[in-house]
């Protein structure tokens, strides 16, 4: 054990009148929830990157963050591994989740990376094994280095599309190896800064062929779990091909993916793409491709991707509501991808800010159950459609434009507006939340 | 001849040197560019409704502009129609464009409306006949009248979408009458208020129905032109279901309609949804869906559609250069769908703005083709992706993801980064705008 | 009574576990908190405006409420005047506000709309005598008609800037007389279109000459109310001079008003300037301006002014914070100044949304008054700045740069950055809402 | 003399019709206006840190320039000073800026900071006699240390401000040595995180007695440029208080310094507070403290800050138009706040960046200079206001409300709405630029 987070405690739920700052005022981890624990409901994952390997640096300074175990040897990957466990420990979750390059130093070579990411995959795997902790995705960082700093599938040097499908592979066989449940594919620079220099059409090839190997390979190595997208509008670059749900799913459909991909949808890469979390995960539903979902909120008042813990129950609750509707998790889980501020230095601070959101989620999630389960608004949105269950309106589509014009003249159909009820319905989320 | 633009006279082109308010400095109509005038290359377009029916309102105002036309009778739209070709006369642009609700008042009934609309149409035939304005498109209004308010073919009311139906058959037949070259479909009110009484897969079930009874009549009476969804992300309602061009494409592809509809790509819209102008023309050309413009401009600083006239030749410039690239206007052009400030009340306004537009218009299509013929950027763009035309690059394509890892091990793949020139690139655009 | 409202019945404090719509579950008007009752600190008003003015317009379709008050004689003002008490009767509210435009018909002179003004006032002091409603604030709308399209007071032509005077002295007339608390100007055009037509410094000294005839006239005849200002970035114009809070500061001390004007600060028009509502608060509470509020929501994913009821209670409860840090409501109060969605067309619909709101602001005002009783964030506040609470900083506030320079090279001052605890803040928060 | 550039030549002016990249086509700063030369006028200056400090890092990706001189010893900060100049010998321009962390490597202690800081102003000052180059402004960088991740003058810990007011002091003496023309104060991370840790009171005294420090010092030292605050709504942290010109400005007349400090206005910044650049010009002459402009370019897709260099002549001419409205610059001039793309590597990116930067300004400049010596602008702009200049509306402001109304009423007063003519003043402003 380490003595990064001495005399904190193990987070335990202690009901919602603790007053206890490390305590789970919401978030039971044993409460049975429709016959399911609401660990299982919730699959909480923490990410290693923000916890563990972000410096606290901005555009504007550069690091706050003193870690230990900050540094390039694999013994300081070892510590930091020792950590995160430790505070896996302390809270409790299900899950964690990363990145290559969170868990182990860049080598000089590929040879070198890929080999030291296996002996991090050994070493993780012992740690999960003795704590239980299991793995909801892995991914590869391919934004980071200046190699890929113009793209990595969609780079216009096919060494680093090489270069990109290497990582992916070893990134893919420690997934498999450390039995992860989805990997994740977030294109972190594929887009581009200047039209001017780019060809749109070819990168999007280049996207889909990758996209290709990868499905390709998961299915050659037995890798059972799914393969997500993640979208973003944008950031880093001026415009990241991966935009939100309805584009990513363009884009499978095109290369004969939307049965094979489904997205990891983060709340805060919809803001930045100007829709609700809800209206991301209601889109993916309906297109069959809701996969797993990154929680954490952006400022409503900054343009960039602020990545803060969730903090709203009513608006974590109509995330849930839609996951629910949707049948809740397979295997996907909430994680949080969530990294304090730079101005949050103490290893206190790690924990509070999880265990916060811990509890934020699963208030949400229980008054998304309910709200379900209570029918009001199903059945409000039922009885608004009805129309459409008539033998009639069915009728209608096998119609032909002419066909369906010559009865409205000469029924005179004149079609009554009817209320929206928007506000009442509101009134009845608030009643949950 | 209406007295309503009296003492304006033709605007006539002067040169560049012309510092009359009444000329065109820049847009020779006759002015040949690759065995094509002027005129057939841009195309140009007023659009009916901005011109002739908006009285100037705005959320917190009433009408500014009083025009001798407005009112709810025949006799006033056929004045309206007179107005309109005295100024298509003294602009002496070669389309225009309407929505059904633009040209006829509405009637009581649909067969009246229809009946109204039938009688318009002839009347604009005629005046279309003598002086040689032609129709670029038609379209229907299915979003001002309250009967629409909660969606056209998406309304939760199935007597709403026969009711749009039927007007799109009506406006089609007007279209096809006049020689219209397109019909637009601008999703209005396709969208939603709020997620919680709407069921986002019926409804997009309902809008794939439309469009397919839509380009079967299509077919079915002869339309020989292109059919167009007009995307634009939101406004009025809080989330349009054709948000942007890749949004569409997906929505296409669904449907099976993605050789058989292109888009409508108006500037502003493109803006609201976080896109710049050439980015959405650069993703059409590059999903082969790119048909016409909607060329206005928004204001960068305005949440919502602003609708002004364009003044920016740099980036009218980059818009033509995508479609340029692209071979041209086919059925296309450029509408106008853009409408005079509230407090500009004068019929000289009227003229002013689009003389000015078709200025900058002019402009920024000549700057395109002069760059598209320098070369300079092309050449450019080729030699960034030059790698990928060796056979090793494209051999890689045919490999597995772990051919190509075993690769790079074993040859030490180091991939350097190379300058992307942004600034340079920028510079020779400079050159030319 | 009229019958508008028929089989709604008055709405009363049921509690929390109650499931009737048509009933408060947290807003009890006569629960005492700190000695007062909770319609003493809400002191909630209904907007006249947006219940009972607006027709359901939009920038793309017409009206879709059809009220039977709708229309521009005396008669039916006060029918609407009937209707309206008996909303207020139902809600049981103890305030409403006005424009003169909402309650009158327009004149076809100045001397018949301030006589109909005169006569409608006469009306609503009856009927607010008869109820107990009593105003909050009444305004001037000085932005609806055309003659307003240039702007009120900064209008380029003086018979504007005469007529809107007028308009004011009549209105406040009017407010005095019906024992309105507060008058309030918001500047609808105030503003500007185009920078290229605009005079700024000439309009500047416009507005403040203005607003000081306007408290001199407050003065004159005896007002006791706060004189406010609303502040709003944008929208209807490209910029509104009231921009925000710190804006409208800069303002009054120019014209030596901060101590004699304050600001009415709406949730929406902060959330347009880029500010979250409680940084305008606290910007006012800072300033010494701050005087009431107008609650609604703005959509975070629209840009334009969508005025909705609230319905997060974290946000309420924020914004009440910094309310009760500030002393609470004096003169001011809870306006809603929120409007249906315009597909919310039945009588209920405009009950239920006040009623949600209601409860919403009562959750969210009893939260934030627990939060300062706990005091556990104002102590950590304070524990944050101690250090400027010695001796030492203080006196340093009394050197000059080099004295304080030699002082930090002598002693070798070498700060140590303090966690700044944000999460851990924001799970305090948590548990009161 | 350094290698980095070699084999790229001075620029020189070679006129509009040169193809040579490394060439000025517009800027000739020989070439006179008005008896100044465009040198004069324009006033460029380079910023040290975007082009020799900045490692092209991003908040997803690290460094992509790898120079030479990227290091922490006084010799390699000699070597980038080398680089510059020979830079700004091959540019030609007038003018440098720099923050003291751009200049000199940190030290390990205050004494050790100032003492680099003083040789580093040597090595300076020789190099700056030698080539002819001036100093525009010189800053002190109060956010990039993690001392100052919660402010400087802001600081919840006072010894923050005392080593922030040491520093001030080290900069403010190197820029006098070296004949600054101006001195800036950005508030880097003067704002907040969140208001729950701020006292936004406490921190605005904070701010102002910081400034007063600075005022004085400046004035006892006998600095006569200006001093200048630099406004940036958000960025680095959630709330900037410098927000805007308004803000600043209302925040100066509360310490009484409106007289004594004025603004230098980026045009990202301006942005990114929802203004156009234009608007912040206009605001800050209306107000009287109008300085010095940081010349860049915001992506209007991305909500950060993105620093590019400028590329639209019509944008820029219309800043410049306000400029010279203004008289022109006095102390300040045009800097270059702008950054390479950081894909942009190569030597030859930074030349071509700012050669092309400069031509775009000097476009812009000698429109600008050409409107408004065409007078058509300022000519409609003052027969809109032509009104207030009667004697009867100067005389109405001398009157009260009530004799306001009363002539109203007697005369009928009943404003006729007049064409505000923004297309055709767009015209006007098109066929400059």
């Amino acid at each position: 054990m380490t003595d990064f987070f001495k005399d904190i405690p193990a987070i335990t739920y202690q009901g919602a009148d603790s007053t206890n700052e490390f305590a789970y005022r919401h978030y039971d981890p044993n409460e049975m929830l429709d016959g399911k624990s609401m660990a299982d409901h919730l699959r909480f994952a923490v990410a290693y990157w923000h916890s563990f390997a972000w410096p606290g640096g901005d555009p504007f300074g550069g690091p706050t963050f003193e870690r230990p175990w900050f540094g390039d040897t694999m013994e300081l990957a070892k510590m930091k591994a020792d950590v995160a466990f430790e505070m896996f420990r302390i809270l409790g979750q299900p899950y964690y989740c990363w990145h290559d390059a969170d868990v182990r130093p860049e080598g000089a070579t590929m040879a070198e990376s890929r080999s030291r990411m296996e002996e991090m995959t050994d070493y993780l795997g012992l740690k999960m094994e003795s704590t239980g902790t299991k793995l909801l995705w892995g991914t590869a960082n391919l934004f980071s280095h200046r190699r890929f700093m113009a793209g990595a599938a969609t780079n216009p040097d096919p060494e680093v599309f090489a270069y990109s499908a290497a990582t992916v592979k070893y990134c893919m066989d420690a997934t498999l190896k450390l039995g992860g449940e989805n990997y994740v594919l977030w294109g972190g620079r594929e887009g581009y800064e200047t039209l001017l220099n780019t060809d749109l059409k070819r990168e999007r090839e280049q996207a889909g062929s990758f996209l290709c190997l990868t499905v390709d390979y998961a299915k050659k190595i037995g890798f059972k779990g799914n393969i997500l997208i993640e979208p973003k509008p944008q950031e880093p670059t001026k415009h990241q091909y991966d935009y939100d749900v309805a584009t990513v799913y363009g884009f499978l459909k095109d290369f004969g993916l939307e049965k094979e991909v489904k997205v990891n949808i983060e709340q805060g890469h919809a803001i930045l793409a100007g829709h609700s979390f809800e209206h991301e995960l209601a889109t993916a539903a309906a297109l069959g491709i809701l996969g797993s979902i990154d929680m954490n909120r952006n400022d409503y008042q900054s343009g960039w991707d602020t990545d803060q813990f969730p903090n709203s129950v009513p608006e974590v609750a109509l995330a849930y509501y839609e996951i629910l509707k949707n049948g809740g998790f397979t295997t996907g889980g909430t994680n949080f991808d969530a990294k304090l501020r730079r101005q949050s230095l103490d290893p206190q601070d790690l924990i509070l800010a999880h265990a916060g959101a811990f509890d934020i989620c699963a208030r949400g999630y229980k008054a998304a159950a309910a709200m379900l389960k209570d029918g009001s608004l199903e059945k409000a949105r039922e009885a608004r459609y009805a129309g459409w269950d008539t033998p009639e309106a069915k009728a209608m589509l096998c119609l032909s434009l002419e066909e369906i014009a010559e009865r409205v003249e000469r029924d005179n159909v004149q079609p009554e507006p009817v209320s929206g009820r928007q506000e009442r319905l509101e009134n009845i989320v608030s009643r949950f939340v």
